[in-house]
């Protein structure tokens, strides 16, 4: 440890030596600033906490894949996605068969384009155990088990809880999570037999924050997370299929028809909007890589996880800035109903 | 600013000085341990953060309460409570009537003992919205709106992903998230007309990390909490109701008969398990407070918010450690049934 400690400090010696030359050329004032302790000490800090953080990143991914490495034969595998006809599905589901990937899409809307060849579209309503394991079954038969699971279909709707309809909140948990519960019952047993596959909850940056105007979809998406938590732990612990990976990804808010109100609002929105590709790009390079893990995006809200962490006043701060973008969204629909109903009623009378 | 701090070192100037003789009949060793620059960093880090907290604490009171005070007249308030006939909850109806508050049980099972003359019961399933409707109609007609909800009904069953009937997960959403929306949508509307209440969400410790055996549970109570921060969003920004209260109970294992497994499983727990008391004495003492809050119960758990801000690997260990008991509960019972089996064949043969 010692000669460790002397071989650094005469690496740094000689970087020293190096920049001392270049650090002359420099205006006096540079200089001092460039050679005091406070410059030393954030120089310091910044190496440090880039080191830990490298640590973390690096020993997760050892962690998370139960410290196992896995081979993936794109070739062989067959990757089952569930609401793979519009979205952040349907883009993921070009860029997979553009690789000549087999992909089974589970949709309850039909495709609106013609599929290539490897991909298999079958109707299926996520929410209803009978058609999950009618589509299980023939797509078993038809294609073999899958290997690859993406629990992407969701929804959402605007709207507060005294407002919203009790079928619209039931089927936001019914879609966005109870439905992980069922493809999940259908193709783990065979990943778990062959010690070999992987399943990525397609969660969102709502898991982290319970938001006014979608309390519902929040609920949904933190328990979405929950799932691939408790999944995960069932897998490594109960089953022992240590090769069996689990993802959860995170994304903010995406240009998807989900949040067409917003993008015709008119309304200054303050957070991030993603492009579908953004966001699909990063999933899709994940499912390649084959490896378990947790995907915030975009790295700018990497943190996220941090929220519910924070006192409660810097909380609800946070969530306040958050709904009141919502909050907004909502009183420019108002006065627009509003106007129209005053123009509908003009035109009658 | 200087002139305080000025004080301020006068006052500390003035405690060494009273201080002087008291270390002077100290041993030398100890004296010199006691002055040390160490032992000085030691307790001026020690009282920063304390100062640090309980600043985060006195600012989360007034935030949480939108910098407003209330009064609660509990000769007039009335307190509705769901799953009042067992566990936490009857302990509470228990600790409210004996204060002489009216308090309405919403419970599936009929009341264990007789009930005193300002408790009320309602047969109600809190997952049907026909119940929960016809049971509100009742109420005000009888009581008066409720000024105080506790969604406190809460159930769970044991088992994994796989093995978990459909029913079973779907009736632990229900119960225990789903019916916070239909009891929020029957008297949130009177809280905010008269903007006075108090709506408590009893959620769990498993709001904050997903384990095996109970992942379905964990959802359901993560989704709680999110749903407890959507609805403090909605009642502050979209209604304005300023001083009607929200608040969220997290408790670790309690001695309740949900636990009735793991108390059985002669298992070694290695997590706390609370007696129903301390629970109820805690929830009791908030909801007569009658302020806006987020208890983790017991104190010693009160980061349980931070396990989803840690890096990846330290989150898989603590979930690990906090599910193998839960695993170790499972096979303890597949053993005695594996042994129940074959008692049962000997006997037959």
């Amino acid at each position: 440890m010692e000669s460790a400690i002397a071989t650094l400090q005469q690496h740094f010696a000689s970087i020293q030596e190096y920049l001392a030359p270049l650090l002359a050329k420099l205006p006096p004032p540079v200089q001092t600033a460039v050679t005091s302790t406070t410059t030393r000490n954030v120089v310091a800090f910044v190496l440090v906490w880039n080191l830990v953080k490298s640590f973390n990143s690096i020993v997760s991914g050892f962690m998370l894949n139960n410290w196992t490495s896995d081979k993936w034969n794109w070739s062989r595998e067959v990757v089952f996605i569930t609401g793979g006809c519009s979205g952040i599905g349907q883009y993921i589901v070009d860029k997979l068969a553009s690789r000549g990937i087999k992909v089974i899409v589970a949709d309850i809307q039909e495709p609106q384009t013609k599929l290539p060849s490897n991909v298999h579209f079958y109707k299926c309503d996520v929410t209803s155990t009978d058609s999950v394991k009618a589509v299980g079954a023939k797509v078993r038969k038809e294609h073999g088990d899958p290997t690859v699971l993406i629990n992407n279909a969701g929804i959402g709707h605007e709207g507060p809880i005294l407002d919203k309809p009790e079928g619209t909140i039931r089927k936001v948990f019914e879609v966005n999570t109870l439905a992980h519960w069922w493809t999940v019952k259908e193709f783990l047993p065979a990943m778990v037999k062959r010690n070999h596959g992987h399943i990525i909850t397609i969660a969102s940056a709502a898991s982290f924050l319970g938001l006014g105007e979608m309390t519902d979809y929040s609920c949904s998406k933190a328990s979405a997370l929950s799932f691939h938590e408790g999944l995960t732990q069932e897998i490594r612990l109960w089953y022992k299929a240590k090769k069996v990976r689990t993802s959860v990804i995170h994304p903010i808010w995406v240009k998807t028809p989900l949040i067409k109100p917003i993008m015709e609002s008119g309304v200054k929105f303050r957070q991030p909007i993603l492009e579908v590709a953004e966001v699909g790009d990063a999933i899709v390079k994940h499912v390649l890589k084959g490896n378990s893990g947790q995907l915030i995006i975009p790295k700018s809200i990497s943190n996220a996880g941090l929220v519910r962490a924070l006192p409660n006043w810097i909380q609800e701060i946070i969530r306040n800035i958050a709904s009141l973008d919502l909050k907004k969204i909502r009183d420019a629909q108002d006065a627009q109903l509003a106007k129209d109903q005053a123009a509908a009623a003009a035109a009658r009378s």
